[in-house]
């Protein structure tokens, strides 16, 4: 199954305490994209300015992804300018030029429509139901949010969500958007608004899945040397869909498996700048990880 | 398998989000003495003032604690007065009257002198060796420790984990010690100073075990109702102490039943303001939560 998403393509200025990456490949859409060609085809749709090269595109195309939906706009890059210190879960905004991406609307191709499964990551709830609106009765809808829309549009996130399969979001952005310290609590108000499952993220503390009564704990993969946290959230949603739309399967028990993918998408992002650690990553480590997230969980049962 | 158990026993004035507590029974070493004897013998070595009632210490004979060694001592019991706000991760000290505790001295009673395992509850590391050196060869000695000595005696604590074969701590401990902002690192630090295996508590995220090579990521249990924090950590040491001491078993595989075991009683524990929680807790409860730890953490291999 082929998995359409939507999102930003950008170039980020990163900073953290090892080092810096001046103008290098980033946005939402490109993590989801390359995390989850891992797993199965990949439909893009954002937009660029003039000035994106085409070796970034050749990098996506390289991956199998799909970039028809790309479009090219007069004018700048959407760029993104970030810090991070020791408190690799928090990034400091230094700069968000959007450039081109302040217009995009997203069109979707023809033949992009059919897609049985549709990642919308972070952008206006109001151009990810507008998207929703192009699209022919997919299986399966994910979406991503962040603060700023939950402060400033909640009830087109309520009206969104009420159309969506799984929610991702973090921890601090749960809290806010269903008003209630406890988590546990939080997730049950926030799946009251429609999806069926929500996964909150909680970065180096791992993932805590809510599905009817059931919960699932992933933890985060313990690394030695975290380089750049950029795009963790989205290449572990990445993972995640990636390998829900391979296996075509949305049952519980196949999205604990998804999560597990997810993390270990993240784990090897956050190894490099930018989406470097990518470039070389093999399937065959990703499935080692895996089977290292089920050694770092193992206890036996009594 | 018995063990010893070293440190406080106390009065808590408690304030959180939840409600209020006043003068309600405390202390590390009877957090830990409650949820370890749900598992295995427990001797206690800690001291209270004349105004520390009968009632508590026949709560703790019922649990079947021994108490031979609880000195009573002319003036007040110590008392810590805290408050906790939503994040209930982090505790905020309002007042602490050491009282008879400043002047504490262990006196191991001559029948808690061949006790297999040891705990030293957080106390003075120099207070911590002079226990050790009044035991005979016991099989396996664990500790605890706060920001406290770690800033104040760094050396006292490092002779002391050179004798230790479990240090359990909390995060912002770990990376204060080590001076070192990475936690697999930190942890590597801290294993070089003696102890084969510690415990990084992590709150409401788990806890994680570095052993060797081996790390082991252990979930906390996601709540809906938390009271009241206080004692967790020495509620899940009491846990993970008294099981492992009822299996006599410190493989590496048993430590993480332990660890889950650890996790279960901190998780009821603070339910509840004081130790209310473990007078009416059952071993059939526990057992059934360490089910639901297990199921909170399942995923399928690949």
């Amino acid at each position: 199954m082929s998995i359409l998403v939507v999102g930003s393509v950008a170039f980020d200025s990163v900073e953290t305490p090892f080092g810096k990456a001046d103008n290098v490949l980033g946005g939402s859409a490109t993590y989801f994209s390359a995390a989850a060609s891992y797993f199965s085809e990949v439909k893009l749709v954002a937009v660029v300015g003039e000035d994106f090269p085409d070796e970034h595109i050749d990098f996506l195309k390289d991956k199998g992804v799909d970039v028809t939906g790309l479009q090219r706009m007069q004018g700048k890059t959407f760029h993104w300018e970030g810090r991070y210190d020791y408190d690799l879960n928090e990034a400091h905004t230094l700069a968000t030029h959007l450039n081109v991406f302040e217009k995009f609307q997203p069109d979707i191709p023809a033949a992009y429509r059919k897609s049985s499964y549709v990642f919308l990551a972070n952008i206006d709830p109001d151009i990810q139901w507008n998207v929703l609106e192009q699209v022919e009765r997919p299986k399966f809808i994910a979406c991503d949010t962040m603060n700023f829309w939950i402060e400033g549009k909640p009830d087109a996130l309520k009206r969104l969500l009420s159309k969506v399969d799984l929610f991702v979001l973090n921890e601090g952005e749960a809290r806010e958007f269903a008003k209630e310290p406890n988590l546990v609590k939080a997730a049950k108000k926030i799946i009251s608004y429609g999806p069926k499952t929500i996964i909150i993220k909680r970065g180096e503390y791992g993932a805590l899945m809510f599905n009817g009564g059931s919960i699932f704990s992933a933890p985060a993969y313990p690394l030695e040397s975290i380089f750049d946290p950029t795009g963790a959230g989205d290449s572990f949603a990445g993972g995640l869909m990636g390998y829900l739309a391979n296996t075509d399967d949305a049952s519980e028990a196949n999205i604990r498996q998804a999560i597990i993918f997810g993390s270990v998408m993240a784990s090897f992002n956050v190894e490099d700048f930018s989406l470097n650690r990518m470039r070389t990553l093999t399937l065959k480590e990703i499935r080692e990880r895996y089977r290292q997230f089920k050694q770092l969980t193992h206890f036996e049962d009594i």
